[in-house]
């Protein structure tokens, strides 16, 4: 391998808004060593998350930010090149904080190994059978508290999370209304993922819609984007409803920052509550999710769909901004080809 | 009586931001007499609540609002002075909505008797020993799940919900900062109440001073203004944090709507959750809250001060204004004198 490159990318500057060309460096080492007991991972597939933009931010938050000229973070999968480490071996594919390179290595901690097979694609343990998925399962089973019979909005409901989200509030007996931007989403969720409502917030009035597809208000609501839209279904809560906080994707980017819920005190009218919740304190529980979300999708019941794009490291700068665009359906992947 | 008038405010008009003397209409009627079944209660004191505020607004709440035209809703506290109702004796004193006005026909529904004593005045019965101390008694203890040895903030906490709720966490165990505005409030919450730190927002970086106040974090925010020091404070949070939303004062009057609070997603970060309740929910236990609150007071363990306006129901427009300008201590009260 040492006569391979390693092309990573790294976080040049921080960014005002959209994050432009201008924060992000292009840069080669040459393909890692491992030390004694580490490993060196060849990454073949990077997650693209909407996280990753308030990694990019200077200041407190649950993760300390990417330092001015570090490898960008991100997750992603790979395939294990090297090993001086018992716990792996060449071969192995593995899941984690790889970072927007081509090798990394490593000592193997917070590292999953995976077995893809010809049903199960590797991306798809970036998207369902990953993080993905368990966000979706802990937020709303968890902080939702979602019961059957429960009225429950998801907005980014044709994204990543979203998309898992409403169909495992089918799986549970709940009535489903999906936000999402544009009618082939809309079509997608209703359609193959069993939704039984989509608002088009680009063409339709949210807040009006609400009203007609969730006349007793809404139970569980699942927040990926705040904004106007958290602020429209906090207007249609029903009684003892709960929030859940997971991200907002509307914001990351807005140059005047964030923008508050100025319905927040309807949670008081409806003795209501709104909460956040990180993905990575249920770790203990992964295993049990994940074999329950994986019994699932091999009964039919869950779908999931990957937004893979070919490309290279270099490509992704790019390809991360489709997702505050609104451009990617279902989870958004880069499979790297190499140069 | 039938030769005495009963003066009355009404809501003449929506206010738009602050209620001026324009949204009010002074009426008289007759001083009524009981149908069968019913009393009438001669009106002494009438509570001061920023919760009133909400009541005048058209639309969806918690209470339908005060209908145009409408008697002004109002808790107060008053003499049966005619009965055809077993339950109550003429002299009984009774506390409930009874409205702005000097007297009211009633069936008796809702109504508490209490027993005012040379040590207890009447108008602690709209203070401590009545909905505000039932408020920050649940509002804390429920809702906020305090717990010894958490850190509590509390806004508004010269006011009559906030110094209640400061002295119940002292009580249990916490470590209380209070919010309030001006020199004379935070040294009366830290001396006579025995707060461990005040913030005074109208001369302090509330900001700065939680993080030298609380630097291990928030564990409950017990909020009673809303906008920048909600922010604040939520820019403060500790891990898995209870933020109780009880009041927003600092919001009911804004022409331009409510601010909503821009830090939100530190729900997300810390793992915290925004709730909020309505004190009538706990009515069942209202007894029990009660109890426990006369003793702490008779103990000397909690002190209830009472901000008494002596004048007349004409005065209820201009003394309500008090409770947006901060010009209360404690719970503001207006004790009826007749014309």
């Amino acid at each position: 391998m040492s006569n391979e490159v390693n092309h990573q990318v790294r976080l040049a500057a921080r960014p005002q808004g959209t994050p432009g060309p201008e924060v992000w460096e292009h840069t080669t080492e040459p393909v890692p060593e491992p030390g004694e007991g580490r490993i060196v991972v060849r990454v073949s597939h990077i997650s693209l998350d909407p996280a990753m933009r308030g990694w990019m931010n200077e200041g407190r938050s649950y993760a300390p930010p990417v330092g001015i000229g570090e490898v960008m973070r991100a997750l992603g999968l790979g395939e294990v090149v090297a090993s001086r480490n018992a716990d792996f071996a060449v071969g192995d594919t593995v899941t984690g904080v790889l970072g927007v390179q081509e090798y990394v290595e490593s000592d193997g901690r917070g590292l999953q190994k995976v077995s893809p097979t010809a049903d199960v694609p590797p991306e798809r343990y970036l998207a369902l059978l990953g993080m993905t998925g368990m966000t979706a399962y802990f937020g709303l089973f968890d902080v939702g508290a979602l019961k059957e019979g429960d009225t429950v909005v998801v907005s980014g409901a044709a994204g990543a999370v979203g998309s898992v989200v409403g169909q495992l509030a089918k799986v549970k007996g709940a009535r489903v209304v999906g936000i999402a931007g544009g009618p082939e989403k809309c079509a997608w969720i209703t359609g193959e993922l069993g939704f039984d409502a989509a608002i088009d917030y680009r063409s339709e009035n949210v807040s009006q819609r609400l009203k007609e597809l969730a006349p007793e208000g809404v139970d569980v609501y699942f927040d990926n984007v705040g904004g106007d839209i958290l602020d429209a279904v906090l207007g249609r809560l029903a009684m003892h409803a709960r929030v859940v906080i997971c991200g907002a994707i509307s914001q990351y980017n807005a140059e005047g920052g964030m923008t508050g819920p100025k319905n927040y005190m309807n949670l008081l009218v409806n003795r209501a509550r709104m909460e956040g919740f990180l993905v990575g304190d249920y770790l203990p529980r992964w295993g049990e999710a994940g074999t329950e979300l994986a019994g699932w999708l091999a009964e039919g019941r869950l779908r999931s769909r990957e937004d893979v794009v070919d490309g290279t490291v270099a490509d992704f700068p790019e390809v991360f901004l489709k997702l505050f665009r609104g451009e990617n359906t279902g989870k958004l992947v880069l499979r790297l080809k190499r140069a």
